[in-house]
């Protein structure tokens, strides 16, 4: 049977996921230093702590855990997260789901048909870009500067999308330590964006894997914790918060708060797609979370990779020219470097290669049709700090 | 924000499942005996096993499994499923998936547009039914006997939707054991349909979650190995197996063999929609087989259900009346009850709550439109004994 011509649409036109390309096009180069990835740092991972609740949790609670659970994700996980989120929701406002791209996958399929625009940030997280692509939705993306969206690119976007008769379903936006971006939004400018979006009915979907791994400076209210409390319980918000990034992807489990209603939605296609999470993994994070675990070893992870940012930060200052621009994150995982005008970082990349450090140009993380070329992203969570003083060293050699 | 107006047509349109607003309606009567759900024993789990290979794996192993995985599948499991099934497949030609449903939503979305036709059986299992409503296709149901689809049923029905220019993009069984009908095809029946499948180039999903609880006679071939062991290597037929009958439904883990042009794509479906299944919970599986545990535990499945279906097999016997047939099943967890025609299952399940005795009526399981009433589903691995005694009984009284 050749199947190639059954395919649907969808399916012949997706595109792969480019950065596992570009990451196996590196693969046997010996002695490569990459910044490519963005997979957190295993020495962060609290396995003997994990390994002791996964066997209880077996053990003691196999009878239920191991049994079918229910598709709007395990009570007590969903108890535990909101206590220590400091939330007292109705439990219909929370689903458990198999990580955070399932979540924006689920929300996707509840708001859009084929054809809706949605607008996301530009530059955008490329995993999320391409589950855009499986809904077959047509996606704007709005530039930002160091305090977050430019709120007239977003107006001018929006009025020019209306003006053509057409209904935007949702803005996607991950507001702290962005991805790739590595910028945070300012308080004022959170304020201005989610008035704007309830006074025009657009709703925001909040990304959030990175806000609890701040390294310094002071943390900011989500949108989602912005719009119940100080925009009259606006419900303009659904926020998808990530396990993957402070205790282990491997896990697969995410959270989802937001409107019942749109909830409820996301449960049914939760029942369609995968029935349920993991039902061991969501039990061993609710036991996680109760014996108190979660906030010590997130401070771990903190002082792990503060280290790591700073000498990044460090040697971008030392070796980089003058024509090269960074953005300087207080966590998260990524930066963002801007190159003079006429550097194509995709070329860089190839170049870079020879040199024996990698990265990700930044074209990758525009919808189809906008990219930008200049930039590119460096992830400094996984090479060590002598790895990352060489690298960007090699980088930089390529760049004066 | 009210989102009501803001859904998908897909969305607004999809069926919760029906089975659970069934059981959830019957949840308060004290005393209740149910033959409804579709659960595995939890007596049958193997938890003290799992509890020290969760424990272990995560241990020993945790750098790796609390990682990213491939969205392919851990590797290991891969092998070692192979070798307890005894292929030597291109590890392509394989899939890890979060259960069954998951592998089938991927499955009917690469191979899928809304609108298209395609084939189950009539009756078929629910959740799948549903899975169908998501991937808004026209699904006809095609009637069988007790040695599987009826031939000639299923060619006047290729032949008439072919005639209307229409393609059919995939027919869906579930050949042993199935669910709900507890029928098994024979040899025979089953190289007549694949022989047609292949003459039609009409692709086989084959849905396999309890072809190992056989409690008696013979073990068939499945119609993944006889397509490829006697018709040339044919791929028409891919083949979800799952470990939730087997192992534990919270694990959610499933396999994939088929094409590998079209498990490829499903691969970039579970890519944009999961990223990849727990890989915990696939490590432990890949132990548990390469430990040798797994042909011993289903051992011991078989040893605790075969008392629980000839239980209800002799008490059908003795107290229902002439009108009333059932399916003999040789293994799985269902049987299903043939009425009289005048009989409607949808009332008697009202009647048999009062009578506390709870079934789901067999309409639950057709596609809208094409429903028969006369006919029941009865679960019979999770009452005990002395309660299907008990409860065949109370539901015999409202038929004779």
């Amino acid at each position: 049977m050749n199947y190639t011509n059954s395919f649907s649409r969808v399916t012949r036109e997706m595109r792969s996921s480019l950065i596992r390309e570009l990451v196996a096009s590196t693969k046997n180069i010996e002695g490569l230093i990459s910044f490519a990835g963005g997979f957190p740092s295993p020495l962060t991972f609290p396995e003997k702590q994990l390994s002791e609740i996964f066997g209880e949790v077996v053990a003691n609670e196999g009878r239920d855990v191991l049994q079918y659970g229910a598709s709007e994700g395990d009570a007590l996980l969903k108890k535990e997260l909101m206590k220590w989120e400091g939330y007292d929701l109705d439990p219909d406002e929370m689903l458990i789901t198999v990580g955070a791209t399932n979540a924006l996958y689920y929300y996707g399929r509840a708001l859009t048909e084929p054809g809706d625009v949605i607008l996301c940030e530009a530059p955008s997280f490329l995993g999320s870009l391409v589950a855009f692509d499986a809904l077959e939705v047509d996606c704007k993306a709005i530039p930002f500067d160091d305090e977050g969206i430019i709120m007239d690119e977003l107006k001018e976007q929006v009025s020019k999308i209306r003006a053509q008769g057409k209904r935007i379903k949702f803005f996607y936006i991950i507001p702290d330590f962005q991805n790739p971006g590595g910028i945070s939004y300012s308080l004022e400018r959170r304020r201005e964006l989610l008035r704007f979006c309830i006074e025009n009915e657009l709703p925001i979907v909040e990304d959030n894997p990175y806000s609890r791994l701040r390294y310094s400076g002071e943390p900011l209210p989500t949108f989602y914790r912005l719009a119940r409390e100080e925009f009259d319980g606006s419900t303009i918000v659904t926020e998808i918060q990530s396990f993957s990034k402070i205790l282990g992807p491997g896990m697969r489990i995410a959270s989802v708060k937001g409107d019942k209603a749109l909830v409820e939605r996301m449960v049914s296609w939760q029942q369609k797609v995968n029935i349920t999470p993991d039902c061991v993994a969501q039990r061993v994070v609710a036991r996680f979370l109760e014996r108190g675990l979660m906030d010590p070893h997130i401070e771990n992870i903190k002082k792990f990779y503060a280290p790591y940012l700073n000498k990044m930060l460090d040697e971008l200052q030392k070796n980089m020219p003058a024509t090269v621009k960074w953005t300087k994150p207080e966590g998260g995982i990524f930066l963002w470097l801007t190159l003079p005008e006429n550097v194509n970082a995709d070329e860089l990349f190839k170049e870079a290669a020879k040199n024996k450090v990698s990265f990700i140009p930044g074209s990758k993380f525009y919808p189809p049709g906008q990219e930008r070329y200049n930039t590119l992203r460096l992830n400094f969570s996984f090479a060590t700090p002598q790895q990352i003083e060489d690298g960007i060293k090699r980088l930089a050699e390529l760049l004066v």
